[in-house]
């Protein structure tokens, strides 16, 4: 197991579910950098449950506590390390068997993984609350980034059979990011989220969970970043957004349409405007031979439902090795997409700024 | 720009299209294998251009020179070098300027990036041709998997509105893969064939190109490779693919397909068979919290359509800074999908072995 | 800037001087390791100041909090985090300006390359409190080492001009080395212990100090480990060992005695004894070609006298550009040499997990 | 095994001593560096053997054929790989046979780690000729360094009991680094050069070998390079440096002469000189707390007495498991430590290019 991301900046995520705490050593930061910590806060705040009828009722504080690397709220250039403490913790020996795996969980291949020795206890280190590290450290290079005139945004592009408006590629507006990245429910048109809110409701009802879409777009970023082969801008961002827990597919541009496609129609042709290279469309999400082009870069990912549901379901008992069904109980997330999406603009914060070092 | 690929087992890929050749270096490999020079032959063959009308006319010989790393036809545990003369090699000095960037190509970033350095003759290290030492690494790579009982086969799902039958993904036999892995135009259905034929024929006579989508498939891997967060097969074996050029979307399992699903249809349950754990569907394509669940890896990715067409495109010319039409001269793919299921095939291969090292 | 090491088992170590704590998350442990709390306190005791007058007078507690990947003392498989609190942690705005770097510290470059901006309290993360961390992590990796039967310890060669009686290089016992690696002044010879502290003494009384050179072993490794090129075990071990602050000479088996030997002297030949191959010597300090040849590892590192003295020293004030002299206040350690062993034992015992994972 | 160094600039070195050939692939290049070949060719001729009575008589030509990532003798940015042809390369089935290991070299350990596998014919990828695409490798990086004001250059300090003068570390000129660095038998004072010859000649009179050692110097690099922890130059240098077959210590500065030394003798003190901070001496080697101080680079390597020597030695059959004795025919270097010299330069420019970038 590695949870260590990004090459240049390195970001060491620790803590499990029902711990002492979750946090991250982030390694590489440059020095100098005046962290505006109510940003974070937002971003956190964002991903953190227990907001509305959309997530779930647990409640967490999710505050991070900065334990190295920041001196008068300014980096050092050391290692950054920073805990969010489980308000939950307890001490002791604890009962730790795994006995009936959650179907479309990591529990049973963890458990073969681990030969049962990992922490079971909520999902332990593979628990979905991990991405708050996640969120924090991509809040920081949002920071490192927002000066340089490179600005992230993302919103739910489908919950279910509700689809939200999506970005014209070729033409992202600064304006249009910032108001995504500071929504808890980040929508494009207005009138979406009222539609999936409703979605979500009719799947909590029926005890069941849904799926969703993210569209995240970055813009600002000069041209020839990345490269072609194994470094790719795709290739990295991808290997860093499929570490977040129930993401199962990734695209950029057109993506999966592509295969539908003729050339004629989708290549992206340029011009001269205003005495400068210009695109006619970003059909390829601002991305050519794994480099960036200058348009906005656009891709999108797949959310799977979230698996714990109150239904039930079958399962097999892994101490007596018989079958046996689960109903999950307590309040848990029917759609866990509008959570995600500060989760995957860390992501994708982390990616660009680890390749632009 | 990196051309080095995976962690345990490094591939560092060199060369251009029109230079001395291509090739690699494969370092690490575990010494004592005895290669099938005849199977690493035909994997190379079916990447090969010019078999049939669906591919370009120029003929490429492709044929592997082994460097270092190999006695008595098994490795040594040395690097294993390996080069494929390029016949049209020439020497002296050349016209290296780039004018007028083919749209959808890398073209044009990687003459912002590399200055101009960058050899452009036929694209240079951005090469599709490129992909043939990444087919001659994953055939070496499948050949130390198949005695641990892991096949890997893949076919053209989709190109442009014609589709294949798509693989059982929770039964997907050895034999079918090996059928896959030996054919130059794969499909499942046999007469999906003749109508994709037809479809690229299509855009051949318009002089235009159509994109596609590749399913692969591995299966007999044991549980608990790969891990979460960054350690994630699906990070690992995407890192790779979007290595593959004209590669933009990468899904697992029922991938995005996931955004319109409820949980209670697509939760992967389990049940107790022959006294074993078992799964009674596999919408996660064999992974789940990034590691592997024992049923069969199942993954597509989205291909675009070529680029280079002869219909007359706009772009620009880069010494005049002027608008220019380009109509791109020579015979070119008007599909590539068929000739890059082997390359899927070897990225595949070598994400699986670099994860089981 | 990288407090990250090694690459199978990562450890990213964090912290300052005077900051909230120090601590370091270790990434790829194996699951199951039932952890000996009592040895970890014994080493990180052993490099602890305070136990005598060979050390600081400075009191501190290192008593390591382990914040994840251990369940009722045994390692979960995931990422182990641990901090060590600082009792001297303030909070507030702080006074962080350099002004007249100490003569052979770090403070000088770290001024230059961090613009200002590191934290210059007691060091910071350049202190040499940050190997208390490198310290609990050794002794992790050497509870993984010992059921494997590799046993490591080290001693001090030298202080001054007080030499210790040295390892006999082919034939180190398992007891010795356990023997050594619990003394907190830990010399081969029972008379040598006098003589070096009353060698550092004089230099305490002088407000000078004094280096040193400590040898160490490692005995029970298998034929092979390691590589040639780069992936040698000395280059792997160095690469640590000079992570080590203070430490400027890294040497294997004869080291620079090398360079006035003969090969018919120093050549390490062969025999058959109980029907094995087995060694007649062991001046390589058991690697050739970069890999283990199963005789004992021995190499040694030269520590430089800790810059910090009470004598008056000349040096520079970086606000006003003006020389100034400077006589450092406070007990110091007149030498670290002592403290330095467990640090020691701590790298290769990382080092050497590292290449057997 | 792993024979690809560096970070940012990674070069994959492969081949045999008695295959095709050997060479490396430089992957991270900048693009736009006008190639010096005749350099190049200097340096590597300074390596090659066959020049006077103090090397092997064997002829090799060693000129490297560059096959990609160059154009116009300018680095494209793309990969360059490089190769050299083995002259005595055959072709067809080989009697790989390891039968008596040759005292302290890698053939024993290198055996039992690949199972037989490995090509033990001339020593294979353990060949001190691998240190030729080093060489190659380090002349690129010197050329890229060169117009940063960088120099390195390298002397032989000791053979067996003769000694060259030293470097005097806080003051060393351009025009003496640019003198050694053409040199073939590199000292610093014109008369120890005819010392030195008598020296090996006494050794290669008695069929032995003698070591030796080589300091290397490199200025003009700013200050703040490199980091603390596991990011110091020394580790970096030293990873590479024990790369080197032969190299047994590495130490900067004073090295291990600070084992005998009180820090108000060797603490490298400030002043103010021309307006700017000064070091008075420079006895850490220009570098503290891991990163460089602007000081002059100095650190020396010990090389041991190459093991193969015409004197009978004790040794062991690997297919009888009797002992045996063994006399190597044929001309050996009775000393390698003057064709070490750029492998040395090569080594360190590389680490030094590598931290910069």
């Amino acid at each position: 197991m590695s949870s260590i991301v990004c090459d240049k900046i390195k970001v060491s995520i620790f803590g499990e579910s029902h711990g002492e705490g979750i946090g991250c050593v982030i390694d590489g930061l440059p020095a100098g950098i005046k962290l505006d910590m109510d940003k974070i806060y937002q971003d956190l705040s964002r991903r953190a449950p227990g907001k509305d009828k959309t997530a779930t009722a647990r409640l967490e504080k999710d505050i991070p506590h900065i334990l190295s690397g920041v001196l008068n709220q300014t980096t050092t250039g050391a290692p950054l390390a920073m805990m969010i403490e489980n308000t939950n913790a307890h001490s002791g020996d604890y009962e730790n068997v795994m006995t009936v795996p959650r179907p479309s969980h990591s529990d049973y291949p963890a458990f073969v993984k681990y030969h049962g020795y990992n922490d079971s206890r909520g999902g332990g280190h593979f628990s979905g609350r991990l991405t708050a590290p996640v969120v924090f450290a991509g809040a920081i290079a949002k920071q490192i980034l927002e000066p340089k005139g490179i600005q992230i945004g993302a919103h739910i592009k489908r919950i279910g059979n509700v689809c939200d408006a999506c970005f014209d590629k070729n033409q992202i507006s600064k304006e249009l990011l910032e108001q995504l990245s500071k929504k808890t429910f980040a929508t494009i048109s207005e009138e979406t989220e009222e539609k999936m809110r409703a979605e979500i409701e009719t799947y909590r009802m029926a005890q069941d969970s849904v799926g969703g879409e993210i569209e995240c777009a970055a813009i600002g970023i000069p041209i020839g970043v990345g490269g072609n082969m194994f470094d790719t801008v795709e290739g990295k961002l991808a290997g860093i957004l499929f570490g977040i827990p129930a993401v199962k597919g990734v695209q950029f541009g057109l993506g999966f349409d592509f295969a539908r496609a003729n050339a004629s129609k989708v290549n992206d042709e340029y011009e001269i405007k205003d005495g400068k290279v210009a695109l006619l469309s970003n059909h390829n999400g601002g991305i050519l031979g794994g480099m960036t082009t200058g348009a906005p870069i656009v891709l999108s990912v797949a959310i799977k439902p979230t698996p714990s549901i109150g239904k039930e379901q079958r399962s097999v008992n892994l101490q007596t090795m018989e079958n046996e069904t689960l109903a999950i109980k307590g309040r848990h997330d029917p759609c866990i997409v509008p959570r995600a999406v500060p989760v995957i603009e860390a992501a994708v914060a982390l990616g660009i700024l680890d390749l632009m070092l």
